[in-house]
């Protein structure tokens, strides 16, 4: 991705302000959007103008600081009153509760005075940090990921689904990211591009994302993954994640479980990439991270036509969740765990313990 | 489906025109467009006006009449011309070729007269056969199909990828032939409508059928299939089939493969639906099928709206084929085949030989 093209910064000072790339105008369009309030990130949080578990979080913890601006009264309440807002956006990717849970970490420190630039100052600090260790943490996957991939010959197609590239993250994504240091070590992977309906986020983004960075892409129809693994086309899939339970069941998007039961239908490897931070170690299993229900309109008028009949039944899970079982390996910021367990996952994710309070 | 919607007749006597309901613009409008030439009725089959195998092969053997209409030489030269033409309309569905076979036998009979008016009436007479038998074969096969389903509980969900309704046939459909028998028996089936990407026959076509007949339906994207087996709420899957080999092997609408793999990897039953006009047994199997591409653009802005970069390489094959080791059974206007294999279906399909000289 060209460096001019950020998918999300903060601008100026204390004072300042966050600027998203809108993804909801992507391809076409490469707009940005200026979040002044609160309530700005959370609509572009909702409405999906940012997405992608790391990014979410990021924009969120910025969202705290946005928050305070301004306020001379009530201020750590304020900014706990907006970590609960923004929480509440989007229910599946965990990333946004772990961003929050630092910036009301911050909050709740005693040495943090009430005064008002001091604390946005904290704040503003702790957002940063969670960018640029995202950032860094994309680069560690990436690096981690290819010793998976490094024995497919040359040109191998890799399958990937949604979008988990520099637009998902603060840095340059988690599959993608993967697919990024392939192609860097030379290795010209063929990556197909799951459409990833309803939204579009393969067609739209990771296409494009793939285009920007001349990597050979295919975009297919979620419909045409079992025909190519089929075709012998595919020597590996790759996803991204929105939260993994202690065991390795993941939620990803819609469509992800899917892919996986097709891979070990196939005889391919499937393999899931994402940072620590989308660990849910309280959760002994998938069956309790909770999917997010999206409106019926994103199936039934998706590309502004009405392609459904009036009053139709709809059901719009935004995720599903792949059991344990069909993942071959998690690749994370700090290395890959083989097998999915909870024993090698207990072993291999370190997550600080941060007890905080409800202020 | 209202009595008064017919998917496609023959309007007047011999000099009449073909009139089909223009499916591209369904659920939205309801609109008929009238055929007066044979290149109308090619330019409706590539462009899906008319699409479903029994419904291509009903509509070209209509097409041949066209083309003989104010011919006063050459009369059967000129109808052989017409029926390679249109043969080359689409290359998958098998009913398309079967079809026009039937009208080409009606060419040769040496008891046919070059005489156009007598000709024109006999052809026009072989393809209101054609027509009315596959209205009779679609009753059969819902007829036969009921006997598979009808041990379900009430209420029972079954998954359907495609359109293979009353707008797919001169009938009532083929897979949807054996849900409205279903229904009609009391059975309350509740069905789950894939979309099918990317030109969502599901969404536009099937939903819009079973709204019509009062039958439950929940539309969800094709990737969203494998979820709804997972939460167990599909106990049967069905589908048409565009062309069926001697051993079983069935290609039908892209996707089909993959509910039928997600189908065995949850243990639940796949079954096709279709004519025994739909059996090449001159083909062993599967992979002799020739398979369709269509365009990049129906990914790319299937519906006036830019959805993928410029310029992305594109796969679109318009059909695949599903190994007869995932199907449990085939349904025929003649009963069920059950278990697949070349021994049964040899048994069970008689196509009647018709030797087809080219003139």
């Amino acid at each position: 991705m060209p460096q001019q093209i950020k998918t999300l910064c903060w601008v100026g000072n204390i004072d300042g302000h966050l600027r998203l790339l809108d993804q909801t105008q992507l391809p076409v369009t490469l707009a940005y959007v200026d979040c002044r309030t609160v309530e700005d990130v959370s609509e572009a949080i909702c409405s999906l103008r940012v997405r992608g578990a790391p990014a979410i979080g990021i924009a969120a913890a910025y969202g705290v600081c946005l928050a305070i601006q301004h306020a001379e009264h009530n201020i750590k309440l304020r900014a706990c009153e907006a970590c609960e807002y923004l929480a509440a956006s989007r229910p599946t990717a965990v990333n946004l509760a772990w961003a929050l849970d630092r910036m009301r970490y911050v909050l709740q420190q005693e040495s943090v005075d009430n005064n008002s630039r001091e604390l946005a100052k904290r704040l503003l600090g702790e957002a940063c940090a969670i960018h640029q260790e995202d950032r860094q943490q994309c680069a560690s996957i990436g690096r981690h990921g290819v010793k998976l991939l490094n024995s497919l010959p040359q040109g191998a197609g890799i399958l990937t689904h949604c979008n988990t590239g520099a637009l998902a993250t603060g840095g340059d994504g988690t599959a993608l990211a993967v697919i990024f240091a392939l192609a860097d070590a030379g290795a010209k992977p063929h990556v197909f591009v799951d459409e990833t309906r309803p939204l579009l986020q393969g067609a739209r983004l990771t296409a494009w994302e793939l285009k920007q960075r001349g990597i050979e892409a295919t975009l297919i129809c979620d419909s045409m993954a079992a025909q190519v693994m089929k075709e012998g086309r595919v020597a590996a899939c790759i996803t991204g994640a929105d939260r993994i339970a202690a065991n390795g069941d993941t939620a990803n998007k819609i469509g992800t479980y899917g892919v996986a039961t097709l891979a070990q239908a196939h005889g391919i490897p499937f393999y899931v990439a994402a940072p620590t931070s989308t660990f849910d170690l309280t959760l002994d299993s998938g069956d309790l991270i909770p999917i997010e229900e999206r409106g019926a309109s994103e199936i039934t008028c998706g590309f502004g036509k009405v392609t459904a009949p009036d009053q139709i039944a709809v059901y719009n899970p935004a995720f599903d969740v792949t059991p344990k079982e069909l993942i071959s390996a998690i690749v994370t910021e700090l290395g890959v765990i083989q097998p999915v367990s909870t024993q090698e996952i207990a072993n291999s994710v370190f997550i600080p313990e941060r007890k905080v309070k409800v202020l």
